[in-house]
C-alpha cells in the first residue's frame, strides 16, 4: 500500500500535537491536569440545553432542526450575533456573519480564503498553536507579528519579498491570549492597524476568549476600532472569529466570523463547499440558551474563573523559586511561565508527570519557529482552587529541584 | 478595501452553485420541487432523536455530551459503523473509522489529504457537483472516469503527464449515483481497480445513498471487492465515505470515512487542525437511534422512497414525448433525463419556474467539462405520489413545446 506516497505535499507539515498527546496520558487518578484549555463541564448550562434540544425536536420545529440548512447559518443565531457584536462596538449587519463549527473552522476557511503556498502570515511567537495546525494546512511562511515592538511594516514586505511571498494576513487574539493569556493594549490594536493598511494585509483576530474578562477596563476589539477608522465594516481589512466553546459548549461546535460582505460571501461558497452547513440543531438550540440569559451565564463564568485565577496566581507567588516570571492575565484561561533558560518545558513535564502527577503544556509547540524550550502553559479553568493552589506547590516542589 | 485582491488562487474555482441559487426561488406556494436531494422530513425518526438528546443531556451524559471530545470521534459511534461495515462486506477495525461532519467533509479531507495543485482527479461526468465543489478548492486539473468504457490506465496517465500532473485518485458514487441514479456493475467495480492498481492512485468511493436500495440484489462495495483482492483493508487504496444524512438527519452532519490506518491517521491531524472534531452530542445522539432501529427505520425509508420512484417512472413512461430517455435507479433519489440536443436545461428551468411552476436541477453543473446543456436532474424524494404524477405531467407538456 502506498497511498502515503501521493499524499499532497500540505501533509508534510501537518503533524500529531503535543497537547493531543499528552491529553491521552490525562485519565489516571489523583493527576491535576492543568494542560487542558478546556471550560469546566460543571459550569455549562446543561438544563438550558436540555430545554432547547427539546423544543427544537417538537412536531413544530423538527423538520426543520434535523434537516439541511443555509450554508450561512440559522438567521435568528446570525441576528443574535450581530447585536451581540453591536454592544462590544462592532456596527455590522447579519449579512456580514456566517455560522461555523467553532471558530477552529473560521481559522482554517480564513487560511484556505488567504493563503497560497509561500504566502507570509504573521503570528505572535507564541501563538495559539491551533491556528499554527490549521495554517500549515496551506503551506504558509511565518514571520513574527509584534505590534508593539520596532519592526516597520516595510521590513515584514522585505522579509517577505526576498522569499517570494507577500504578507495576507496578522492573526492574533487580542484579549487573554492562548497561550500567554496577555492582553494587546489599545495603542497597540492601532498600531496593529496601521500595520495592515501599509501592508495590505488582512488581521484575523481571534476573539475565543473575549468575553472573559475578570478585572480591568474592555478594550475595543480591533475590528471595532477599524470600524471607528474607516466609517464602517465594508471597508475594513479585519476579520474577527468569535466562539462560543468558551461560553456555552465546546461540544456544540458553533462560532462565528464577521468581515466585510465580499470576505463573508467567498467564506459561504468554501463552507458550502466543505461541509454544507454547521448543524441545524446545534445553531438553534445556542440561540434559545443565548437569547434566554447569554449575559447572566457569562457573569457566573467570570465569577467562578476568576477566582481560579486569583487562586493560581497567589500560589505561583507563594510557591515559585527564583527565576521564574508569569503572565498576570486579566481573563481567559491562561498563565504563562518563563523559566530560567537552563530548564526545557518538556523534560520538566515528563518529571511533574512522574514525580509530581501534575500536567501542562510545554510552551515550545506554540512558537513558530522552535523557541521557547523554557516557557510552559498553565491552565486555571477546570480545577478548584484548592486543587489549584496544591498543583502549583507541587510544580513549586519540581522547580526547586529542576 | 481590497481583501479580494489578497485572496489564495484557489478562490478563482469556487463559485457560486446553481443549485444553491435556485434553493432561493422554491418557496412559492404551489411550485412542485423536484430540485433538492433532500430527504423527506416526514420521514426523520424526530421521536427518537427527542429521546436521544435528552437522555444525552441528563446529569450522567451532560458533562461528556457538551465538552470537547476526540477528533476521531465518539467511540461507540465508530463502534457501530464498523458493525455496519462489516454487514455490507468491508471488514475493519474501529481504527479504520473517522467520523466527519457529513460525508461531504469527508470529500473536502480527502482533496486535501490527496491534492497538491495541478494533480488530476478522475470524476464521471456527470457526478455529484458538491464533490467537484469540495476538491476545486486544491486546484486540480480533471479527467473524464469511465471504468467500463475503454480508456486504458496508460492513456489517464500519460494525458496527465502532458499536463505536468500525476492522477492522484479516482471518484466515484458506485450505487444510484447523484445526479444520475446508475449503478456499476460489478465487473466495472472491478475494472475500476484494476485501474487504480496500474495508475497507483486511490479510489474514493462516496456510499451516501448506499442504504437506500428498493430493488435489485445488492452488489459489494469497490472497498469490500478491494478488500477481497488483497486480504485485508491495510493494503487497500480505495477509501469509503459514509454519512447518516440520508437515512437518519442531514441536519445533524455526522458522517464517516473507511480507509486504512495511515490514511485515518492523518486525516485525524487534518480534521484536529480544521475543526477539532464533529459535534459530540450529535454523535451520541445518532448513535442512540442508530443502535436503537437503524434497518427498521431505513426498512420503512424504502418503502416509501422506493414508491415515489416506481411514481416517476411510471409518469415519465406516461407524459414523456419522443426523443427524450431517462435512467431506471434501483435506489437513491434521482432520475436523471436526458433531452434532445437543440434543448437548453438552464432555459427549460426558467420557463417550467414560470409557466409550470416545477423546478428541477439543469445537469450541466455536474459536468467538470461544462458539457450536459441537453441534462437535468429530478429528485423523487420529497414529494408524495400524485404531486410527482403532477409534476411530470407539467413536465411533459413544457417538453411537448419545448
Amino acid at each position: 500500500m502506498s497511498l502515503q506516497q501521493i499524499f499532497a505535499t500540505r501533509t508534510h507539515r501537518m503533524k500529531a500535537s503535543e497537547i493531543r498527546e499528552l491529553l491521552k496520558l490525562l485519565d489516571r487518578p489523583g493527576l491535576l491536569s492543568f494542560a487542558g484549555g478546556i471550560p469546566d463541564p460543571d459550569l455549562f448550562p446543561a438544563a438550558e440545553f436540555s430545554q432547547a434540544f427539546q423544543t427544537c425536536l417538537t412536531p413544530a420545529h423538527q423538520a426543520k432542526a434535523l434537516q439541511y440548512s443555509a450554508s450561512e447559518g440559522y438567521p435568528p443565531l446570525r441576528q443574535w450575533i450581530k447585536a451581540e457584536m453591536v454592544r462590544i462596538g462592532v456596527p455590522c449587519e447579519v449579512d456580514n456573519i456566517l455560522i461555523t463549527s467553532g471558530s477552529q473552522q473560521a481559522l482554517d476557511y480564513l487560511g484556505k480564503l488567504l493563503l497560497s503556498p509561500g504566502d507570509t502570515a504573521l503570528v505572535g511567537w507564541p501563538t495559539y498553536l491551533g491556528a499554527l495546525a490549521a495554517f500549515n494546512a496551506y503551506e504558509p511562511r511565518y514571520d513574527q507579528l509584534n505590534p508593539t515592538g520596532n519592526r516597520s511594516p516595510a521590513s515584514y514586505r522585505q522579509a517577505a519579498q526576498e522569499e517570494g511571498s507577500a504578507v495576507k494576513f496578522a492573526y492574533l487574539s487580542p484579549d487573554f491570549a492562548n497561550p500567554t493569556g496577555e492582553t494587546l493594549s489599545k495603542a497597540g490594536r492601532e498600531a496593529l492597524l496601521d500595520m495592515s493598511e501599509e501592508l495590505g494585509c488582512a488581521v484575523i483576530e481571534d476573539g475565543a476568549y473575549q468575553a472573559l474578562r475578570y478585572e480591568g477596563e474592555s478594550i475595543p476589539p480591533v475590528l471595532a476600532l477599524e470600524i471607528k477608522r474607516r466609517g464602517g465594516i465594508e471597508d475594513c481589512r479585519t476579520i474577527y472569529c468569535g466562539s462560543f466553546s468558551k461560553t456555552l459548549s465546546p461540544g456544540l461546535r458553533v462560532g462565528w466570523v464577521v468581515a466585510a460582505k465580499p470576505v463573508i460571501s467567498q467564506l459561504v461558497l468554501m463552507k458550502q463547499a466543505a461541509d454544507l452547513h454547521s448543524p441545524t440543531i446545534n445553531q438553534m438550540a445556542v440561540h434559545q440558551v443565548a437569547e434566554a440569559g447569554f449575559e447572566a451565564h457569562v457573569a457566573g463564568l467570570k465569577r467562578a474563573y476568576g477566582a481560579r485565577r486569583d487562586a493560581m496566581l497567589a500560589a505561583l507567588q507563594e510557591f515559585m523559586p527564583e527565576g521564574i516570571s508569569w503572565t498576570r492575565p486579566e481573563g481567559g484561561m491562561f498563565v504563562w511561565l518563563t523559566l530560567p533558560k537552563h530548564i526545557d518545558g518538556g523534560q520538566l513535564l515528563k518529571r511533574a508527570l512522574e514525580e509530581e502527577s501534575i500536567a501542562f503544556v510545554p510552551g515550545q509547540a506554540f512558537f513558530a519557529d522552535g523557541a521557547g524550550c523554557n516557557t510552559l502553559r498553565l491552565s486555571f479553568s477546570v480545577l478548584p482552587q484548592d486543587q489549584i493552589r496544591s498543583g502549583m506547590q507541587r510544580l513549586g516542589r519540581l522547580l526547586h529541584s529542576a
